[in-house]
């Protein structure tokens, strides 16, 4: 059986059960799995995993590493299941927010090209156990991954033993889309030698020792699809401002006529933007990029993108089964590789990329906040979002200018909490408008922040902050006891509105 | 005249008076000039250029542009002839932080890495006059810098016409000792190939058409020395803390014996650190650095470091004396490049540098001010340590844990100003101790950053803040209301103590 999945006869009586597989982790084990923004996940093993819960009377609690979030409901399970005592490197399910939130759960939100870097350096422990979906194995044994890279490789190449999970549902033709290349232990590391989105510099599957391959367990689900919403009158107006200014950067012989490479960060917003593309002037782009989602093929389809290299494949529903139905005319034009080198500091400057992040919150300096609710209630994680933005040609954040009905504004006096800071935030955008932040000292991104992005029901009490800070004096004036007014006020009467 | 310093006998007759020199500066001109750390600034073209403040009525103002801070009191002769409309990426002097606070001159804090980035994409302006010190200049015309590089390159590459200060109290065994590597403008741009500190990619001159030499001004003075103090006990235990922190990590081999690359920011307590190491086991350590300071060289004469890259040598004076005296002795050893390159991102995540820097303050959570006193008014800027810190292996930040005779704690509930977040802080360290960040969720982060770094007599103070914040829960727990509450009882009462 699965001759056709399992090319490598000698590996074809490890198929275990997926409860047999999940009794190889124990207590405070270090798991590591596939999975990137719910693509390539585990299907089976971590679910069976969660089950044990419910016989045993002190289930394992261990850290879980990922690439990024998961899909169907794993990390939901675990967290119901009590099993998640550490949790890196990004997450987005609400029940293991509410763990990681009340303090159950220690999360550690890292940048996504930084884990396994770390661990590679030993800094956070030896790996027991990887649990990798493939979509097949080869002749000698190589791991085709399917939907995601992620952290895969350094992960399986890392652990103590790995347990693949074989999913049926995953087409073959995926092989031969991924680069897996993974950089040496220093001090004897090479560059990256990725001059083009479309450099291959790797091989096509994972290889290890097949003595570490612990199991196979057989899988036929589908990822999870994307949750991603479609486009509203906010997210058009986003992407409007972003093309408007792109054409303006080319006419000033700024950016080429094609664009640098783009990178647009997981979520609505970014998807929207990344979709408005298709109604640009702009031929032939690139894209240099963590996840692909639906307007990465939209763009394919509509003539404008000629390439996108990605750590995984997210879509909608209808789009993943179009896509991977008709994946040999995407083919050509796409490549899978590990997150390490699809964030890679390095690569994402020298090609220059232009990176679409989401911003939570911006302040009146262009300081922005990603990731913490009120300063202090974890979202999801920062991301690739910092690998990107730091490195990038020009580092854009967009946001809708208002939330929950007026009732939040998204262009604060200061952000509670800062993931990127003014040193690396080029350009943000609202439905409002956008704001130039480049060589522009603080005093004078406010006025432009104020003026283009605050929503106008916020403006006067953005410009009163301001006024009073200035009393102060500064390079960067702050009214350091109503610095977070805004946050006070909507935590005790539900809005930022007086 | 001039022959050995000028020896492109074409150029001999383009020695100009500094005073003639400053005339081709005009109002709203964009100005470039060498200079990095008090090294290989203009000694007498922009002294002169604020000379003319005395005579005009409405003397130029002018947008300047350096590699890092200037000696000779430029800055300050600049700032008060009101001739300094707009300054970056980074500065030091007292009268222009006046300027800068006080909102009459704008100020640009940036990477250092990134000035010229943005300069060659267009995105900063077309500068008009490049003002670099020479050691000397070849057959060729190929200018050699003095003992910094800093963005001389690309100024006089970029600018449409260049004056040359020739400087004869540098020494001409100064030749050499560069490495001037500049990266190509996207899409067409390669590897930085640095992989090892020793590695030179360029050429020793920087290379322009000479018909764009407006001039050659002569002087004849030292470089400022450096204004960094002895170690005291507060410092000399801080380098204990992590000479014994870096033991650790050898011994558990996460290190290698000799240690990876060493990057030490400017100023008293990262000299002092680095100066540490003499007393230490390692042996044949290099420095991947920008600022090559005092410890540098004690090192060196300790037979501890091997081989240092920088792009300045800045030293106090007896050093200095010393160290141009005896250059024969040092050169094989050393190498100065572009900024761009000493601190570029690539080359310093593929080496693994180890990146110590200065602090001003440390919140709960590892969160870092290092630029802004009191959230509000600048200090010096970022400099160097964000190119460094988020692409280092190991990004340590050092302080004092309490300054102004104590009445100042550098460990506070939140920073007001955030240069380096959570993401990019592995290490904590302060005379009182160490705390090692790596891999911990925000809440395991404060009890170290409390018990081993903050001075005995605010522990109880940020216990107490920390204990509130637990009430509101969240991932990294805060109460806005009283975040800020020791800036703003220092601001009241002149202490953060009640």
């Amino acid at each position: 059986m699965y001759e056709e999945r399992i090319r490598c006869a000698s590996l074809r009586n490890r198929i275990i059960s997926a409860r047999d597989a999940a009794a190889l982790v124990h207590d405070e084990m270090r798991v590591g799995t596939s999975g990137f923004t719910r693509a390539g996940d585990p299907k089976a093993v971590l679910l069976a995993l969660a089950e044990r819960a419910r016989t045993e009377p002190t289930p394992p609690r261990i850290t879980l590493m990922t690439g990024a979030s998961l899909g169907h409901d794993n990390d939901k399970a675990l967290s119901e299941a009590g099993m998640l005592a550490r949790r890196l490197p990004f997450q987005a399910d609400p029940t293991l927010r509410r763990e990681i939130n009340s303090g159950r759960a220690l999360f550690v939100d890292q940048h996504l090209s930084e884990t396994v870097e770390m661990l590679r350096a030993n800094l956070l422990g030896q790996l027991d156990v990887a649990i990798i979906e493939a979509t097949c194995i080869t002749e000698s044994g190589g791991i085709v991954p399917s939907t995601s890279v992620g952290n895969s490789a350094s992960f399986a190449i890392l652990a103590k033993r790995v347990i693949i999970e074989l999913n049926l549902a995953q087409p073959l033709e995926l092989e031969g889309l991924h680069d897996i290349w993974i950089p040496a232990r220093r001090p004897d590391r090479a560059p990256v030698s990725i001059t083009d989105p479309r450099d291959r510099i790797g091989t096509t599957t994972i290889d290890i020792p097949l003595d570490k391959i612990a199991g196979i367990v057989i899988t036929n689900d589908e990822d999870s699809s994307s949750v991603v919403l479609p486009a509203d009158s906010d997210t058009t107006r986003i992407a409007q401002h972003l093309i408007e200014f792109l054409q303006h950067e080319v006419s000033r012989a700024r950016l080429p006529a094609q664009l640098p490479p783009l990178q647009a960060g997981i979520g609505t917003i970014a998807n929207a933007v990344l979709g408005g593309l298709c109604a640009s002037p702009f031929e032939a782009m690139t894209m240099y990029s963590e996840v692909l989602q639906d307007s990465t093929f939209d763009l394919m389809d509509a003539g404008k993108l000629a390439f996108a290299s990605g750590s995984s494949i997210t879509l909608s529903a209808a789009r993943q089964r179009q896509v991977l139905r008709e994946l040999a005319r995407y083919r050509d034009r796409l490549v899978l590789r590990p997150q390490e080198i699809s964030n890679h500091p390095e690569v994402v400057r020298r090609l220059g990329v232009i990176a679409v992040n989401t911003a939570l919150e911006v302040d009146l300096y262009g300081n922005v906040n990603s990731t913490h609710v009120g300063g202090t209630h974890m979202m999801n994680g920062i991301g690739g979002s910092g690998d990107f933005a730091r490195n990038a040609c020009c580092a854009i954040f967009a946001t809708k200018s208002v939330a929950k009905d007026g009732r939040i504004s998204s262009i604060v006096p200061m952000v509670p909490h800062c993931d990127h800071n003014e040193h690396d935030v080029d350009i943000v955008v609202t439905e409002q408008g956008l704001a130039d932040l480049r060589g522009l000292a603080p005093r004078e991104r406010v006025g432009l922040i104020i003026e283009r992005c605050a929503h106008p029901q916020y403006r006067d009490l953005l410009r009163d902050y301001y006024r009073d800070a200035l009393k102060g004096q500064g390079h960067t004036p702050h009214d350091l006891a109503q610095a977070f007014s805004f946050h006070l006020r909507l935590a005790q009467t539900g809005t930022m509105l007086p």
